[in-house]
């Protein structure tokens, strides 16, 4: 790992953020021949074993192999080539891989973030863990800096592109002046678990009912990921494993499926929240990631979408410091597009698969979803959707 | 037209209401040789004159048309075989012929209440007009009655089922005890115009904008027919001829297309309202149309799902009155199939179309709308929605 006396003072790309964004970015710019520093503000165990999203897009992974990043992706991710959707004990199996032309992947953010790692100290970095961000300035001018702390010490990074892939909380996001955010709060959440049991099936399962949503994932042939919408104000107190279980049974409840219990090795309730700030750029300083949109959980696209925003700014930059502003300067134009697809399906989907408590309204979230799963242009729209194929 | 020296005391069939769903019951039930009387609270000249809805799918035309009412329909109605979506000012043009099979015809509710009315009376009726059902007794014998009130007299009408296709305010509605409903109010409503002036241009357009939807329509080559999303606690008096035509030009902007003014022949203000009844039968008494469900405009669904009604109650009277309950007994679950898919297009529209003022759901929407008008599995879901012609 790259220690404070090498780091350097002056690069070309300094980076906010070592998550998925941040890092699929410096790997694209070091194959572009563009000199960055990654700044991290965790240690580099915290963010290797960050339990976040588990679904890759085949662009995704399409994407890591490209950048020599894929192959404990390739020999340990599962491929997904259906989910299912239960509407009010109505089985209904989408056939993703079919109905698209490209399967799913599931494997862990926190995987792909130690791959990409790897990836990066392997390439020499730089790569600095525990290194806070404090400040951005200069952004409106050729070499904007970047302070930050680290062990203690507070330093001074000169670049000609600060990029913020720092996330809702981070530095990056702070700096753009004038942003206007449109976000929502949604009034559920989700209270997710990770079960030392396998999996009750081989497939993901999004179960609609009239008690609120159930959802059962893997993250191994021995871990069972599961979930239940549960009210934005409710703690961890309110959910006994008792409650947990039979929440669970009868939200997923159909015939001949049943669901293998286990002891509860993680828990944890997160809010369901969506925020899209409508300028992904000040000057010299570029939004990636989560720093300029939150997606719900509904659609596992935020780890996809932050690597969407990489793709579009990875050229973009390489342009830039050639002298050529045009893709920087539709930058957020171009990614807006993505964005507010993603985020159109995955608000869609929260939407759709949680239960209100209004019987009309549940009524017809339970109606238009047998739509998506029964009619052919819906099972397509919603397959392609799934999997990121969108033309 | 059948006098009240000629009504009879004691008949097959008697359908309470004289709107689509009550005279093309009775037109099928004619034809299968059941005899029925035709009870309607209001004048002739009162429905045949009562401007309602004015788009028929090609399934409700195909039945007309095979019930011997669609002379006058095939000679005046406008086939539709396109609409525009139009989005923030983008225009997109869905060939609706071309992606589901199927046009849509532009033909005013009078108009075919007028060809049925003339039918029913040619065939001999009976069809009482100014006739207000009063209540509904005996539903759980085998002879249920129907007290009504006509010139005046009270008298009661004998039958073997009762058929309530009298609409939301109706007796038939009440007289199913226990029947749940869910119901939902719009904080919006539509003001409708009827203006003196040719169409601006050949096609329906839906106008998504910030400023709330705008929708362009035509009642014949002279007559333009434009809606307003407004406040539902608006009157008419905030609306004047000034303010609504700044707010047609508004909403309705786009390259290409300018909107003709002409004097306003008619205006109202039409509160949206879904409602659907979880039960369209009580012992032998059965609901159709609006008595069972009221959809929102948007999806201009309203009469076209009364037919759908009677298509299957017709057969499954037949069947009753021959001693076979089966169809009878299943008229709910197989209508509520076909009214949630209804409710389903028509409260989905009615969600995208109208802004709501909150800058990140009038972003979404504006993006699902994006979806459904540009990717092809959105863009055939649509036209299959809007014609009707679902398999």
């Amino acid at each position: 790992m790259t220690g404070p006396s090498d780091v350097p003072a002056r690069t070309q790309v300094a980076v906010l953020g070592a998550g998925p964004a941040g890092l699929v970015l410096a790997a694209l710019l070091a194959r572009a021949g563009v000199d960055c520093v990654v700044l991290e503000s965790r240690s580099r165990s915290y963010v290797e074993s960050r339990v976040r999203a588990g679904a890759l897009e085949p662009g995704t992974v399409a994407l890591l192999r490209e950048l020599g990043a894929g192959e404990r992706l390739d020999a340990a991710a599962m491929v997904s080539h259906q989910f299912e959707l239960r509407i009010d004990g109505a089985r209904y199996v989408m056939p993703v891989t079919e109905l698209s032309g490209q399967p799913m992947y599931v494997y862990g953010q926190q995987e792909v973030v130690k791959d990409l790692v790897a990836l990066r100290l392997s390439a020499g970095g730089p790569l600095l863990f525990g290194a806070e961000a404090l400040g951005v300035d200069g952004i409106d001018g050729p070499t904007p800096t970047v302070r930050y702390r680290q062990d203690g010490v507070e330093r001074t990074l000169t670049a000609d592109v600060v990029v913020g892939a720092d996330g809702f909380h981070g530095v990056g996001r702070r700096s753009v002046p004038g942003a206007r955010t449109a976000t929502r709060e949604y009034p559920v959440a989700w209270l997710g678990l990770l079960v030392d049991a396998p999996p009750s099936g081989d497939d993901v399962v999004y179960a609609f009912s009239r008690a609120g949503l159930g959802m059962h994932s893997m993250r191994s042939p021995s871990l069972t990921r599961l979930y239940l919408q549960v009210p934005a104000t409710d703690t961890l107190d309110a959910w006994s494993d008792d409650r947990i279980w039979a929440q669970l049974h009868t939200r997923l409840a159909a015939d001949g499926w049943s669901l293998t219990e286990g002891p509860i090795l993680e828990r944890a309730i997160a809010p369901l929240r969506a925020y899209v700030s409508d300028t992904m750029r000040a000057g010299r300083l570029f939004l990636a990631g989560d720093a300029a949109h939150i997606v719900p959980p509904t659609g596992a696209k935020g780890l996809n979408l932050a690597v969407r925003d990489v793709k579009v700014l990875a050229p973009a930059l390489v342009a830039l410091l050639r002298g050529d502003p045009a893709l920087a300067d539709a930058y957020t134009a171009t990614c807006l597009e993505h964005v507010w697809w993603a985020m159109s399906f995955s608000c869609g989907m929260a939407r759709l698969l949680h239960a209100s408590g209004d019987p009309f309204e549940d009524s017809l979230r339970a109606a238009e979803l047998r739509g998506l799963a029964t009619r052919e242009p819906g099972r397509r729209m919603l397959a392609e959707d799934y999997c990121g194929v969108r033309p």
